[in-house]
């Protein structure tokens, strides 16, 4: 029989983990290859081993706990254990330890059709380095060996070296490759309010959206702010105001789940008394349909064209980022609902608006995720919080998920 | 007979002068009580003894050239020596040796039936001390004791120990006050665009303007950009750009002179996926009368409460600055304009959008402003230009006017 994953559980692992890299005034900082991210991979190295689990550190850093199957097929579960800086306690962490705890509970039934691992990746934000998904490209072969030199931290410290001085040697980076996952399944909090305003337990997600970036610069022309009679002003700020305003206007109009953010500004030349020349300003817009998502990339930059030519200011873009969206596997996403509604747990299908590894991962093995709410929608601070019921929830559905994916009979 | 300003004596005088302190990639530096500025006392005292004028410096730093009248009573031209950082060669400079060249101009008359005097002010710019207007203050006894040692520069050197560097005993500051002035005329690069653009060759201002500036601090939440649907967030950036636009509509409305600027703009978190928290942002308002100055200021807190509420922020000001409007004499104004009248220069009467030592004089002695057209509304930089034709045509309005206020007979 399995065991039974409990509130105290979750909350015991939960305030274990997160209180390495606390800092004293509250929020995490436990960057990949830091001493804090050290101690946090040694916690649940212990806490595998206790689970009887095969543990193993692989060369890039992500730690694995396996249960052997009659198949050397892997189906794998996690998430990533590295924080942004001042980060909070669920970001990442819970995946792993809803895996944990999942596969503990999955142990007593002996061993499985599949293999059954669960992995806390190495690193997945990039707080200390560009390096996003570091961890899952790893595994995956998906790192430029260019990247051990290139990548540095803020103080000059290249990625190889960060590696090195954990142990890990970084020319043995391809030695993380795996090429036995049959699936990869990971619960994370949601990072926003729509399961915490609905009071629901569960998001199933469908999709993870894409992401289209660019930056936006307005050139109009500084003026003295005394002297310069409104109507004879070509005002870079104004225009850029009036483009923001629109360009959210175009996506408001098509609704959830369309977003667009416009958070990264830089008024030069900044002067209370100089009208701004010059505006800068970034544009992030998320849409789970790629054709759609590209329309409205090519909307948004027309308003801002007619604004730009009514204004007598110019605009320009530059394009940052173009990530296509990436939907979940049907028959991974079919085994978590499957497992939810055997559970009696309500659940709803969610398109993800933040990236994680599950995009990366999509790309190699079938792949699915699952959300559990977000307290005021809070993410990537110190006031991120999951109940521990709704987390003892959360990694329930993933056990009776995996349970369905590594014992019952192949069927595809 | 009176002297003739010509245009080649003004460009010799402009560029003479505007070579101290001027830097490799262009711009000046000449801050008060640098080394330039130091310089630039020095070639303006050699060209006023060379012109026959008494020349004295006061216990600021002020820099008089005077002929003595009749009266003892004084007329009082001239304008301010010191540069912003980087600046141009006319703002201040220019009615400096507008100043010269018409008392050069007057210098054959004879004995005025008052007394004359030009003056090269110490300081107005703020830009190495927040200390404007230190020269005419200091000349109307408004400098308080305790800014000798509170005002610093970026250095940590307090304005005291800078006027002891160029010999000035800062505890003598008050030897510089007056009692004698009977009148001050100031010509002035116009800093704006409306003389260049329709042409004319002289504005003679009637008012400077009164400014009202408060910084507006708009707190929504921040939110995660790829997580939080559109209909959830409380964008402060949404809700600022807005309002800036909407205070900006205010006084397009009331249409010339009116003018508001938001140049400071101070968006948190700042990140491209972070939906804004908080927005700082800097009003700057003007208005020529001070009852529809007022009323603006509450009408643009007005309609930004409005949107804050409609959008489910807050917003609250700080008022950084309240400065009254400030008429110009009539009959200064008006000797101004007869004099122009006289030599058949067409003038319009203008408000003045900038600050300027005339508004500090004025509070002590009729006061009148004349400006001269700035190149493209170039101002604050090394693009600052007046034609020479243009500055000669100003200094002669300005020695006619002289000639009117010491030789004629006194009416007032």
């Amino acid at each position: 029989m399995m065991n039974e994953v409990t509130p105290g559980e979750m909350q015991h692992l939960v305030e274990t983990l997160g209180a390495i890299g606390e800092q004293p005034g509250g929020g995490i900082v436990r960057p990949v290859y830091s001493a804090a991210w050290v101690a946090a991979s040694k916690q649940l190295s212990d806490w595998m081993r206790e689970a009887g689990l095969q543990v193993r550190q692989d060369a890039v850093g992500n730690l694995f706990g396996r249960i052997d199957g009659e198949s050397k097929r892997t189906v794998l579960t996690g998430s990533h254990f590295d924080t942004v800086k001042l980060g909070g306690r669920y970001d990442g962490a819970l995946g792993v330890l809803s895996a944990l705890a999942a596969l503990r509970a999955l142990r007593p039934l002996g061993t499985p059709r599949k293999s059954l691992e669960m992995v806390a990746l190495c690193e997945e934000e990039g707080s200390r380095y560009h390096s996003n998904f570091w961890g899952t490209r790893g595994i995956l072969g998906l790192i430029e060996p260019s990247e051990l030199q290139m990548l540095e931290d803020d103080d000059g410290v290249s990625i190889g070296d960060a590696m090195r001085h954990v142990g890990l040697p970084p020319e043995k980076y391809r030695d993380a490759i795996r090429e036995d996952l049959d699936a990869f399944v990971e619960l994370h909090i949601e990072q926003g309010r729509i399961l915490y305003d609905e009071q629901r337990p569960l998001g199933v997600v469908s999709t993870i959206t894409g992401l289209y970036r660019f930056l936006a610069t307005v050139e109009g022309r500084t003026d003295h702010a005394g002297t310069t009679p409104m109507d004879l002003r070509r005002d870079a700020f104004q225009a850029a105001a009036e483009m923001s305003l629109a360009m959210t206007e175009v996506v408001d109009k098509v609704g959830r789940p369309a977003v667009l953010t416009t958070g990264y500004w830089d008024v030069q030349p900044g002067a209370w008394n100089i009208v701004p020349g010059a505006v800068r300003f970034g544009v992030d817009l998320r849409y789970p349909d790629e054709t759609i998502k590209q329309r409205l990339a090519t909307e948004v930059r027309a308003v801002a064209d007619h604004i730009a030519s009514k204004r007598g200011v110019s605009v320009s873009y530059e394009v940052v980022g173009d990530v296509p969206p990436c939907d979940m596997d049907p028959r991974v996403r079919g085994a978590i609902e499957a497992a939810a509604d055997d559970l009696g747990i309500p659940h709803i299908p969610m398109v993800s608006g933040a990236g994680h590894d599950s995009q990366v991962m999509a790309t190699r093995a079938p792949t699915a995720m699952l959300f559990v709410p977000s307290h005021d929608g809070r993410s990537h601070s110190a006031a991120e919080f999951t109940t521990p019921e709704d987390a003892a929830r959360g990694a329930t559905v993933l056990a009776h998920t995996l349970r369905r994916l590594v014992f019952e009979p192949v069927t595809s």
